[in-house]
């Protein structure tokens, strides 16, 4: 049994969640309660809530809004922005127990899901049901689709199927103040008054918590054929990026500057080094031939075809970082957007200008291109708060001058909350205040984060 | 020269937007007012504005704001909502002048234009530059993209690529008070916090002014294989839907119910006259094998393919009532989605509900299947005010119970407005015009439309 500070909200958590509903004290401390963003901001909650349906939720959420006791809120905690950690005096909300598939229609082609059902868990349903979820990343074996959704994920099928929010069709939310807002329609077409399912994707928590979801289903797709390119420069990637567009299911194009190529194991794999590596995977054929024709014309210089899953897995697994030469070091995941002509320059003059903070810090590009989203892995030679802050001073003012969003796919939770600015106008931040105010006017639903 | 009646707000229009933007008077007599829904409610505006850059919308609405004017929004009036249409005591704003495409980027795949370009331009511009823009409907001679944009258009190329939602990559909006939130990237990822664009498309000018757009082009399709098809019952149509999209690339899907396709011209085709009538379209082969399997399935009973595009053509004029055998009189347009496996039971009600309501009432059912959108035309004996009401109440009470949404493409505007509780909770529309009241607080910007 829990024992819970003498607190008025809690004692009315406990009495409406029961007792494995509310977590604190010693049960608390058990509990994960930070995300994976190894973000220094993070302190404990007051207490962790666990409902186990809608109801709760709003029941919870209603509790702790009478009560003017903010509330942070938990899905799998992979997120890498810092958005799930509590920042001080909050109360977490789990969706953890929130979970399973309600129902895939076949006829439909879709699936209706809690919020704390496993990313991955939700790929396999659909599998054994004859379809592809098209949402996949490497946090899949512990991301919530609530989190998915909240953060409107990307990943790797982003150039074939758009990232989260263009796979949701319907979509349940709770408001701060318990109000439930549920729209769990299963077509595309909905014309009738605001879409507020698009405005709670990608909103990290801070206008409502996601509850449940009907998301698209796609058939199956035909098995993909997967190359490794050594190319001669970054011009040539995006001439073959067209030209596999227009002629082939493309279903990752992701390019590899090559200070990162080598140091994920490509040394020697190409000769000579190429300066851009290249992974490509097609769906359902054409990546011989378009190979061939991008060979003839100069924009291919080498290439390696998997001829077995096994090898497609290697290339794969230079990309992943799996394998590296050298560990990493106090490492820093840059994740931007980016014009595509505007990429190689960035890589370029992020190499150069970050190298210049200090000697010993190196800097590993490679990006989903044909999605304009680029990553930079950083490694400093020491932990340091205010290198640290250069080095995001110096990649997001890049990122500010060529135009580009400074998160393209992790949010901005707390750790970019204060670089919003570079990607976003005063007048947008305050028109994004006007709705949080709006939504949850005491300001209690995961404060703190993203404005 | 304009002579305006004496009021302050307008002398402030005229000193801003000069003589020729803003007429009134005779000069606004000859103009249209009005939009394509034929709906009763438009009255005059007080004066119409004809800013012809961003900087003079977003001087003319703050002027507007500053003098408590109500504005109604007005693109191409093609709209069959009733959502540009005066209602009375409100100055129209026409986005006709700001109009041109700014940029068509190549390498980005993209076109930035402004909100008055005609849709038809904007699809010519991108074909000449080797692109696919795929947004396309019947009224694209003279719908504006702002209008599309707005509405969150559909049309006929929505199962392959989307409403237009899905195809805005950046978008500037400006506020009743004049503020301009502009957000013109050209790039699929971005979470830099909330998405405004997302939230602006489908709002109906009852949020802001679009004023510019980055759309997404895509690649030049394969020429198109179109075949018309009788199909035994409506399963069929959803056993051939699933394995379409698993086989080919579908670009259309379209069912006609029986009174469709004989009124569309469709008697004596297929002998005998079919139940179900499909008008399938794929990009890029595969439909002659699709179809003799579905042949030998018993799925569909008789197919013509078309073996040239005249042949296609007449078709298509089959499924956009081109050519009838009776004329419609006092037709309603009714235009709703649903789940497809309540669709073939939606259309029978219909026809029996409505047909008990008058004995010369004719219905017709024809729909974008996959996009899980029906459209009904109705026509009625006599112009009936009290008989449209009944019509409306019985098709939308059948969509309430079928949890479907009274609005698939066309929005709410004043038209359906009174029937948005069919389809949306209390809940949803208070948060709605919650979000309302937060972006325009002063209720100047479209009041009466859709809340
Ligand atoms: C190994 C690894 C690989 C990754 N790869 C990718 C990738 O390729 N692409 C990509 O986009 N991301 C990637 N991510 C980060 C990604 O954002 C998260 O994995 C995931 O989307 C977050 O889900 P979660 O359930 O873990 O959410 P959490 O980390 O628990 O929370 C993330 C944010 O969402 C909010 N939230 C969570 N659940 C809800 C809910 N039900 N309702 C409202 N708000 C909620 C939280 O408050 C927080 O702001 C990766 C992470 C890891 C660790
Ligand atoms: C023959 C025909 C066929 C059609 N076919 C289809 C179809 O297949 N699919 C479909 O979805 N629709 C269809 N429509 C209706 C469709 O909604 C409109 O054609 C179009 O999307 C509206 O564009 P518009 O510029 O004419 O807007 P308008 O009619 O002028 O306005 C429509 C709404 O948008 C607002 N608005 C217009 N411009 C702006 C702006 N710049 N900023 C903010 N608000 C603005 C108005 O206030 C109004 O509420 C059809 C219409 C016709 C006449």
């Amino acid at each position: 049994m829990t024992v819970l500070p003498d607190q008025p909200v809690l004692r009315a958590l406990l009495a409406a969640l029961g007792d494995d509903g509310v977590l604190a004290g010693s049960r608390l401390m058990a509990a994960r309660l930070r995300d994976a963003s190894g973000a220094p901001s993070a302190v404990a909650p007051l207490a962790l809530l666990r409902p186990r349906s809608v109801e709760e939720v709003s029941a919870a959420l209603a509790i702790c809004h009478a009560h003017d006791q903010p509330v942070v809120v938990q899905g799998g905690l992979t997120g890498l922005a810092a958005g799930a950690n509590p920042l001080g005096g909050e109360i977490a909300l789990s969706l953890a127990r929130l979970e399973g598939i309600e129902d895939i229609d076949a006829e439909e082609g879709t699936m209706t899901l809690r919020a704390g059902t496993i990313l991955q868990t939700a790929q396999d349903a659909a599998r054994a049901a004859g379809f592809l979820l098209p949402i996949d990343y490497g946090a899949r074996g512990s991301a919530h689709i609530g989190g998915a959704i909240a953060t409107n994920a990307g990943g790797t099928r982003v150039i074939g199927h758009g990232t989260v929010r263009q796979n949701v069709l319907g979509l349940e939310c709770v408001l701060m103040d318990g109000t439930v807002l549920s729209h769990l329609v299963k077509f595309t077409k909905d014309n009738s008054g605001y879409n507020l399912a698009q405005l709670f994707i990608g909103s990290e928590g801070t206008l409502g918590v996601v509850t449940r979801a009907v998301l698209r289903l796609k058939p199956l797709p035909p098995p993909a054929e997967t190359a490794l390119c050594a190319l001669p420069d970054f011009p040539a990637a995006l001439k073959l990026l067209r030209s596999a567009r227009a002629k082939t299911t493309l279903s990752a194009f992701e390019v590899m500057w090559q200070d990162h190529f080598l140091l994920c194991g490509g040394r020697g794999l190409f000769s000579p080094d190429p300066d851009i590596a290249l992974l490509i995977e097609c769906e359902g054929g054409g990546l011989t031939d378009l190979l061939a024709d991008a060979y003839s014309e100069g924009i291919v210089r080498d290439a390696l075809i998997a001829s077995s899953q096994a090898e497609a897995d290697r290339f794969w697994d230079i990309r992943h970082m799996d394998h590296l030469e050298t560990p990493l070091t106090h490492e820093i995941n840059l994740d931007v957007s980016l014009p595509v002509v505007a990429m190689d320059g960035f890589a370029r003059r992020c190499r150069e200008d970050l190298g210049a903070l200090d000697p010993d810090l190196r800097s590993y590009v490679f990006g989903h291109v044909g999605d304009g989203n680029l990553h930079v892995v950083v490694t400093l030679p020491r932990a340091d708060p205010a290198l640290v802050h250069r080095v995001e001073e110096t990649a997001y003012g890049l990122v500010r001058a060529l135009g580009g969003s400074i998160s393209a796919e992790h949010g901005i939770g707390r750790l970019k909350r204060d670089w919003l600015d570079h990607s976003r106008s005063a007048a947008e931040i305050a028109a994004m205040r006007a709705i949080k105010a709006a939504l949850d006017p005491k300001g209690l639903l995961n404060p703190g984060k993203i404005i």
